[in-house]
């Protein structure tokens, strides 16, 4: 390795002990951040949703000591990118039971994905349904068979579209689902299942309102996802990508000028210009 | 480290690469195994399990390479105590995606538990409900956030019991349940949730039908718990354990004598015998 690209607990190191909980439990949590000039614009999000996880799985969380290794990490990484934070309840004893409250927090560098980001995304749906678990709903946890067992479904070229066991729209494999109904913005629920995205809570606090719009946060039928007359996907790292096609059931045509997804993006990169490479382009 | 008590892939190590799928995502294995005298004796059991799982979670398991480095393992490990066996999809690009093929191999040794393992069990009823998944069902996968949440109730001293989403008996913490009605044993189905323990199998396929019993295997009710003469817990490190209580809901006088557990427990220390240290003694 040229550079450190990854640190653990504050040391240059690019493993983990086999007795760390993250690994024989998937105890544990991660948030991938958009890097950008140094900076991390959406920390204050992310930040927020790793500590309501640490808080729901029992993780001795530090944020002090986190600070103080994200600083480390960002001296040493290249300035754009991704940072990749797996926060751990650490090393401990054989056995659920957590006797030793530690934490390992392992930051590693990742560079933007190569491959073209502005083309409109093809969805496949998935078989594998979401089971639903208020427990670890929202959170970004490292228990991602789910995540696993759908993605070995796709064909290449396609994002998985997840629903739930109740046949209810989740999100896509890797980001949060957006649709737009011809008047309103709306994204699926999450109290049951699925990841809530920091990109998502950005757009539906700040960038979805400061153009008059209120999302409505609600259960998704698939019929409302295929009625839809605009559809994007988001995540924190690729921002906003519109949705062409949901493989066999829906195609949008995408007239990206004078669209409400444009709207939202253009909003979006003028506040955080990071985010405005993924901007569509037909 | 006085000896080596830890092989990654056949090599000395106590460590995994933090881009190992088994970590990032639970993307594995686990078999936790008694070594007896330097043997593995319930090693077909594990490995069929093992074979089971790799298949549903599309992990590229290669037996022979398993068989070289647990002789490795037996070589430099002390003869008795616990094998912990690893097996992640391996180290792989980020991304839910699977698109390098490989697997990594982590044995680790552990003593056999030093406390007293002779006692009855006392038994506590978690709150958290198993969701259903059978896609994940029976496998000993790395996904173990339901059972981390499920010990964080348990008072000390305590072993956690199971229910699913539907109220039924599922398992306990650590090892699976039978009951004795006063005619038959019945043990739950686990279609749904659960790990299908390789001692349970044991005394379904072999130590029951040996005393003529036929183990009834179906969804069962608390209410069957309650109402059971006897009841007791196994697994495949402590054998058999009987259960004297379900904290505030049911007790089970222990006359070990004469009993059916008592019956069960020495027709499997007759064939096996590194479990007669679990036999109960009142």
């Amino acid at each position: 390795m040229a550079t450190t690209s990854s640190f653990v607990d504050g040391k240059p190191q690019a493993s983990l002990s086999l007795n760390d909980r993250g690994l024989n439990y998937g105890h544990g949590l991660f948030e991938t951040m958009r890097l950008f000039s140094g900076q991390l614009p959406l920390w204050r999000y992310h930040c927020q949703r790793l500590v309501m996880g640490a808080e729901r799985l029992g993780i001795a969380h530090d944020s002090s000591r986190l600070e103080r290794y994200l600083h480390q990490a960002r001296e040493a990484f290249p300035t754009d990118g991704m940072l990749k934070l797996l926060l751990t309840a650490g090393v401990g004893p054989r056995g659920y039971r957590q006797q030793i409250p530690s934490a390992s927090y392992a930051l590693q560098y990742f560079p933007l994905p190569a491959v073209p980001r502005l083309r409109a995304l093809h969805l496949q749906l998935c078989d594998y349904a979401l089971p639903h678990n208020a427990q670890l709903a929202g959170i970004k946890h490292l228990n991602r068979l789910d995540q696993v067992l759908a993605a070995g479904e796709l064909k290449e070229g396609y994002e998985g579209l997840l629903l739930d066991v109740d046949s209810n729209v989740v999100e896509a494999l890797s980001s949060n689902i957006f649709l737009f109904d011809g008047q309103n913005w709306l994204t699926p629920e999450l109290q049951l299942c699925g990841v809530a995205g920091v990109m998502r809570r950005l757009l539906c606090e700040e960038i979805m309102p400061s153009l008059g719009h209120q999302v409505l946060v609600k259960p998704l039928a698939l019929t409302s996802l295929l009625s839809a007359s605009e559809v994007f996907v988001c995540n924190a790292v690729r921002g906003i990508q519109p949705v062409c096609e949901l493989e066999g059931l829906a195609r949008w045509t995408l007239e990206f000028s004078g669209s409400e997804t444009e709207k939202v993006i253009t909003q979006l990169t003028q506040t955080y210009p990071c985010f405005s490479a993924q901007c569509f382009v037909v």
